[in-house]
């Protein structure tokens, strides 16, 4: 191996080294209680040799955030090459989701379940890898909308309440495994289904929604 | 006022006062950093007077956590006793949750999105306020299935899924508030909407269903 080569490695060895110790920091006492001498501190370098590779501590979650999503992206690739009908491909994708969660609870929970400063990750988040894994779920649900399986709903608000819905269970099974959860494969199973079929055919039940939910009083019941 | 009445009343302001205390360190430091001995400092206290009212730091947690579910529970038993058709009660309740969690974002924070030490509030459950909160939730969903707005679905598994379902939207709009959201109050009816709807009226999204979802790879599809 050339000297070049090993310096390279070398590097990329270092900066995946920085990144698991503020992983681990950051899940143990919190983002906002770790400072960059900290995680300095836990690998034996000096604060500098970690500034060199990593600007500041939003810069290094920004990276453990983009790590997450990269591997998800991976999949749902993959996922999304596979010719088989829309809603099919969108479930894939959720439960994909909903167990790439449950398989990485420490990336998942830093990414989605702790507060970040305000505009720290969303400053970046046009060309990240977020936004890439948000686009894929985007073109499922606009392939289920264009050809007709789901109602024509809007696109990104649709997108937006299926993503609230795979991380809701994501997130309960990751803080509350304790639960007496019935069965989680069936929850998800359940909870996936159910929001898809109200995407597909809602009209039933929203009929009958007539309360107001600014103020949460009944108002008049159609007939 | 009597001499006793002063002990009582002083003794509840006591309690109060170490509750915020624990509650805002809980948040800000995360519950596994904070100590009885730090939560004492914080108000000038002795480690020895908390004890005196709370049994250790797991009670603590246990006691904010079952304020946040009583005043939940407040606002359900209200909703419960409308003489509305049930489907229009339980998305009341859905909303309701979602209100109050954004409302109070600190306890729901620590109630749902953190994770505790594991039998912590588990063991305390079954006549906790969080379970008669949960009891709440599966009425209004169980008064659904028996009334036929709902199909015959698992009870416990329905309000599961249904908990999660809510609980994202909450959890997400806490933790990442600067996501761009299309329009907050939009999502949240959607995915109500969409999950009951699933609830009455899945079938037509069930059957296309026919991926493996422990492998993720589709199987061949129904006809």
């Amino acid at each position: 191996m050339s000297s070049k080569a090993r310096r390279v490695r070398e590097k990329a060895a270092l900066k995946r080294e920085i990144l698991n110790a503020a992983r681990d920091l950051f899940v143990q006492d919190g983002y906002e209680n770790v400072s960059m001498r900290r995680i300095a501190e836990k690998i034996d370098y000096s604060p500098t040799t970690v500034y060199l590779h990593f600007t500041d501590k939003a810069d290094l979650l920004f990276h453990i955030c983009e790590e997450t999503f990269a591997k998800l992206v991976a999949q749902g690739d993959k996922l999304v090459a596979h010719k088989i009908d829309p809603l099919t491909k969108l479930k894939m994708f959720g439960r994909a989701y909903i167990e790439f969660g449950l398989k990485h609870p420490d990336h998942y929970r830093l990414t989605f379940m702790v507060q970040h400063e305000p505009g720290e990750l969303e400053e970046r988040y046009e060309n990240s890898m977020g936004h890439r894994a948000f686009e894929l779920l985007r073109s499922c649900v606009e392939e289920c909308i264009a050809k007709g399986v789901f109602r024509r709903l809007d696109l990104s608000l649709t997108s937006q309440a299926l993503w609230a819905g795979v991380h809701g269970i994501t997130s309960l099974l990751i803080a509350r495994p304790d639960f007496p959860w019935v069965e989680k494969d069936g929850t998800i199973d359940l909870l996936v289904d159910s929001v898809c079929a109200g995407f597909a055919n809602g009209e039933r039940c929203k009929s009958i929604s007539t309360f107001n939910p600014r103020t949460l009083n009944p108002t008049t019941q159609r007939p």
